[in-house]
């Protein structure tokens, strides 16, 4: 595989169009936005919108499509969300149906295509300003839970917020606040740091997504709002039909992480 | 009338409710946030939702109601959006057809009702800096004008952003900057400053909706996205029914300006 982490957004969504990257994206293009993808029926888009609406650090909107039309045309104009990331999911009524590299036949009239920020945008910002990210450093994905935190509930969406945490000391940990105080639309600052029982994990050794990470001595649990809610959630409802990209192979925008500074 | 000044959201609320209170809340309940109401049908919600989306400088939601639920349950729990704001205008098919100070007969099983910030909140926080307002130290309303600053499109709805505009030193220009940049739910930074015309404005002294105001020798004029855009904009679409607050007659939330620092 070409080195990509310098390639553009259009790049990485011309290779996953032509079927060339069919691979999971974190690393590549740098500084670009990368995000998260939830498509559903017209019939359940307003409910959708309502609960990213309602609960912003778990689902900060980016872009969100006119109903049929597979452009997002504010984040990556000319892109097309059918073809543009590397590998979806499509589930039917909650049960994953199909992984494929191209919605083709999936694709109806009525859906509405919801792209979502990602931690990734606030992970380059804690390493530029000199945070180490442990699961990073670790090669591996990071270690998400389901917490006791209910997030506000919208028509047929509802359940608990998921979150990621990533290890650190508590003055990394202040810092991390004032840097991710800067990406409202990338989970923005941590929700919680400390006890983990205080919020319903019981074991940070065993997440529910992701890998387990080593805490060291003197670090405490930093946790994030993560995007794996809304799709979660939206899973539950078990609505007819209900794509999003396969964890890891991201939708790559136009936008560079400094673009989501503030709304 | 009793100084309301320094009462609570509830207070004002529930004069409201009882009849007594059916006149304009500018300088009540200081510090608290006062907000725009927008009153759909359900089978425009999702547009009207993503216009706003779409739209956050002028369309900067603070609460959302599920179809046929009077209550904003995030920015005022036990309020009634159909008895708890002075005056109302109700419109159909964008016509005015009713300015009762009570919902009553016209409220609906399917409405979905939207609070959207407004420019109380940064103005108080603008005197707080040292920055004169213009309009409310001359006791009149804020000037407003239809730009040529094309808003986002979102199925009906479509339009020119409208904005309000404050005089004031370049230097005074300035912090106001970084002052609004604290509230991007209440319009946020200014949109615009310098020539009238770049935007699409003729004539200062002739605004669209409000009162002109002075412009002193050494000002300059600076542009706000204005709450008066979705107002616009839906009525422009002329749905069956809409329903708004009368202008200056606000739904006043219990949060405190404070509250809407960031998101």
């Amino acid at each position: 595989m070409t080195d990509l982490r310098h390639a553009t957004g259009a790049d990485i969504r011309r290779r996953a169009r032509c079927g060339e990257l069919t691979g999971p994206t974190p690393g590549m293009a740098l500084g670009h936005v990368q995000a998260n993808l939830v498509v559903v029926p017209r019939e359940l888009a307003f409910d959708f919108l309502l609960f990213c609406q309602r609960n912003p650090k778990p689902c900060p909107l980016i872009d969100v499509t006119d109903p049929g039309d597979s452009e997002p045309r504010l984040v990556a104009p000319g892109a097309d969300v059918r073809t543009d990331v590397p590998r979806y999911r499509v589930y039917s009524h909650g049960e994953l149906v199909d992984e494929p590299c191209a919605l083709g036949e999936w694709w109806r009239d009525d859906l509405v295509s919801f792209l979502l920020g990602c931690s990734f945008t606030f992970e380059n910002a804690l390493v530029e300003a000199g945070i180490p990210v442990r699961h990073v450093e670790a090669g591996c994905n990071v270690p998400m839970y389901r917490t006791n935190i209910a997030c506000r509930p919208a028509g047929a969406f509802r359940g608990p917020m998921v979150v990621s945490m990533r290890p650190m000391t508590p003055a990394q940990a202040l810092e991390a606040e004032r840097v991710c105080a800067r990406f409202p639309r990338a989970h923005g600052t941590p929700v919680y740091s400390g006890d983990p029982a205080a919020i319903g994990i019981r074991d940070l050794d065993q997440p529910d997504f992701g890998d387990a990470v080593e805490i060291r001595t003197g670090e405490v649990p930093v946790f994030w709002a993560c995007g794996v809610t809304p799709q979660a959630v939206a899973m539950e409802a078990r609505p007819p039909l209900l794509i999003s990209h396969k964890p890891g192979h991201m939708f790559v925008t136009d936008l560079r992480d400094s673009d989501l500074e503030g709304i």
